[in-house]
């Protein structure tokens, strides 16, 4: 090791273990966290913030990142060095009183959104909103101004380096083509399906008992990780402590159990990153849409395939009780069912990516300066109409508010999933052609094989590659929408 | 506001947002997080205690001390620089890396004896533990040195500001001299009495619940605060979100309801401390033994008296169903029931002392070089032969392995609890002389002006006072332990 890569080393430790605090006080926050705690936490954690900051763009990591480009160094420490240098040359670019501002806009924002939602109170939370927006379009400023790209993209980069919306646009256009007739298509084929609606309630300790016992089927190490409820579901913690969380109804369960098997994805990603360099970059996940890759392999491949639903059945009977609704082909149908919605996360396997669509399209507007926060109702409202035939006026429950995203800043991360979507049918194909025989292995509990591939080609190597080099090693091929519209079209017509 | 002073508030200000990371993954530790998790958690948290240090040890601080010190200031700003200088004191006299090694040799001894202790594994321990011992040596090495206090005092002074061994030790021995006789003539008084013991399971759900309903009619604010389980009850967080934990057993519910009204004391004193000082030392508890009297205000003054019992004995049924080892008779029997036992926590009123005095013997003459942490299992088994009567040889579990407090280096508080038996006597004395009706009212429900005392005397003044000054502010006389010994012989004789 270089004595200029070593001292990267010791400052990237550092930030890591930082990061801990900060991913458990978020965790915490959303899960446990009664409300009076909040402004303390929202302090604490914006100063935690600036520490991170002021770690990332100490004075004497310049040299040592000048230093370790020339020196010599085998492949890996060339890889660790390109992912600390991405890290730093952002962080860098953005002035310590805005990092600041932003984590308390954020948590503020975030905060107050639990019980606007709630109350469908968009006015209280435009005024909380507006400098959530202002300063997530200063920090896009200073990193477009430093990498030429656009606003939008130089938010976008964040969590899928290198994706740009010369690359989303295109296939977003091409899915809004081809995605609209085919919903069209498979609503009006399953009018004549019945579907047999399971009945409640579902105790919420038996839900999270089904959960659990799921979660172990997906390889979960509970020594390593817990589940949760919050009111937004997701995966926090760290590598080595992975906290999911879903949010329970005793009304219907068909959420709440997807959820899990969703996070579960996300949740082994983590847990089967490179623990050798789980303290730097290089050890971390690759980016967004790869993660989202890894839940939606979990959820959308495996989990709504009729196989997996011929394993679990069993286990929901045993958790629930007996009832008609449970037979597998029943399950099937409630799990590929397409109706056009409202809410993206209960949203169905087709019309998801409509939703997304949506939203990249308005928060694109929206950083990019071309339509204002109070302009985002009336846009929602519009949108929704033209793709899905939903009608969300002065819903803003269902509506603009529904998602925990926009609250504290995370703009540029909604492509990611469906991005995710397109990785994890490219896996599945691949993983398909060398197992002809997949579907009875599933069904039969054997689910080594698909995560001992996800394992050796994906969460092992942390970020090692640049994505678009991740995808053609894992899959032989640069990541191509055809694989998606080929498993919509096998598995909905 | 001085320049220095504000300079001063800006540090400790830093500091108490810090501090709120470390109460709140320390909490998390304990009450939630899974094993494989410590390594990291452990990491994390020496690196934040290293940040804690270097804060309060920044160089410029010396500088705004000496300035602060000059300048004209009130009273409350020269009581806040006061409790300010006794923190910055502490922290200068220790180089960071005997902090970094303490914080880790303490989280992995602490960790382990989770497991340990329910193993009986005291070699196990004593490997872990011979860093804790030693590095708790250097600290009390460099503090008395700087101090002139002895080497255990100085580490007393940490927890008890101003308390040493010269005032404990006759306290102790006076003590000594009158509670065994008392023992002695309570158990045989006692052998007549029939006590019906309640018979479970208890649910743990129900016991939860019980709890939570007590911790109410105790004016616990549950927006500000949460009730978990761990394997030692404490009480942790922060005050603007304590966090007190309890342990259940389905076979027993009368530990983990009376532990949840003790540390509902503990909870009350932090959510009620002065609001307008919470991010400075001004604002913090004022010390462990008045920390203690609250705890031991709430369990021991109240929670075992009968008026108390007869208010929550409806409750206990409510809960627990219907059963003749309710009554309250048969309740006030089973919690003043004096029976020399091995653990501490779980011991009475009166034989408590005994176990703190034992404790206190202990860690003295280790601190103090004059014995080595292989000497401790039989130097236990000799005083809990001489003290009560009771045999510990090879039970590690339920003798010297018991009690997290030496595992993770924080020697020097178990006086702390006598001493707060004591406040805790003196003040009920004080009220009950203003209030003779006490009793009526607090069997009627009546607790507010129990609170409404300990309010105005204890919980608002924060760390205005010197211990000393609060203790006599509140009852109009210095520290005495005749009132603790007339609370025991009225109630046990």
């Amino acid at each position: 090791m270089s004595n200029a890569y070593a001292t990267l080393v010791a400052s990237f430790t550092k930030l890591y273990r930082y990061q801990h605090l900060a991913s458990m006080v978020a965790w915490d926050q959303a899960a446990m966290m009664p409300s009076k705690g909040n402004d303390a936490r929202g302090a604490a954690m914006a100063e935690l913030a600036v520490l991170l900051h002021e770690t990332l763009t100490a004075p004497h990591l310049a040299a040592a990142f000048e230093a370790a480009k020339t020196e010599a160094a085998d492949p890996m420490e060339a890889a660790s060095v390109r992912e600390m240098t991405r890290q730093w040359r952002t962080a860098n670019l953005l002035p310590a009183s805005l990092v600041e501002a932003k984590s308390l806009a954020g948590t503020r924002c975030e905060h107050a959104w639990r019980t606007q939602r709630k109350a469908n109170d968009w006015k209280g939370f435009l005024d909380n909103w507006r400098p959530v927006v202002e300063c997530a379009r200063q920090e896009a400023t200073l990193l477009a101004e430093a990498t030429g790209l656009s606003r939008y993209d130089a938010l976008v980069d964040r969590f899928e380096p290198g994706m740009t919306s010369s690359v989303i646009e295109p296939m977003f256009a091409d899915l809004k083509r081809w995605l609209p007739p085919l919903i069209q298509e498979v609503v009006a084929k399953q009018k004549s399906e019945e579907v047999v609606t399971p009945k409640g309630p579902f105790a919420i300790e038996a839900q999270r008992a089904l959960g659990l016992e799921i979660m172990g089927l997906l390889g979960f190490d509970f020594d390593a990780g817990r589940l949760d409820v919050s009111t937004h579901p997701f995966c926090g913690g760290v590598a080595e402590d992975v906290r999911i969380t879903t949010r329970y109804s005793d009304g219907d369960f068909v959420q709440a159990m997807m959820g899990v098997v969703h996070e579960t994805g996300h949740a082994r990603y983590e847990q089967r990153l490179p623990r050798e360099w789980v303290h730097l970059p290089l050890g971390q996940a690759r980016s967004m849409g790869i993660h989202e890759s890894q839940s939606l392999s979990f959820e959308m491949q495996l989990g709504r395939s009729r196989p997996f639903l011929t394993l679990i059945a069993p286990l929901v009977r045993k958790h629930l009780g007996d009832q008609p609704a449970f037979e597998v082909e029943n399950l099937a149908r409630i799990y590929t069912r397409v109706r056009p919605g409202l809410i993206r996360t209960e949203s169905d396997e087709l019309t998801y990516p409509m939703h997304v669509i949506l939203r990249f399209e308005i928060e694109r507007a929206l950083i990019e300066g071309e339509i204002q926060p109070e302009d985002v109702p009336g846009l929602w409202d519009e949108k929704m109409a033209a793709y899905l035939g939903a009608d969300t006026r002065g819903n803003y429950r269902d509506g603009c508010l529904q998602d925990i995203h926009w609250t504290d800043g995370s703009f540029g991360y909604f492509p990611s999933y469906t991005l995710g979507a397109m990785y994890a049918a490219q896996y599945f194909a691949t993983i398909r052609a060398q197992m002809p025989d997949l579907d009875t292995r599933i069904a039969a509990g054997e689910l080594a094989p698909i995560f001992s591939w996800l394992e050796e080609k994906i969460w092992s190597q942390g970020s090692r590659w640049s994505t678009p080099e991740l995808v053609e090693r894992a899959t032989g091929a640069p990541l191509s929408a055809s694989h998606f519209e080929r498993h919509l079209r096998s598995r909905y017509l």
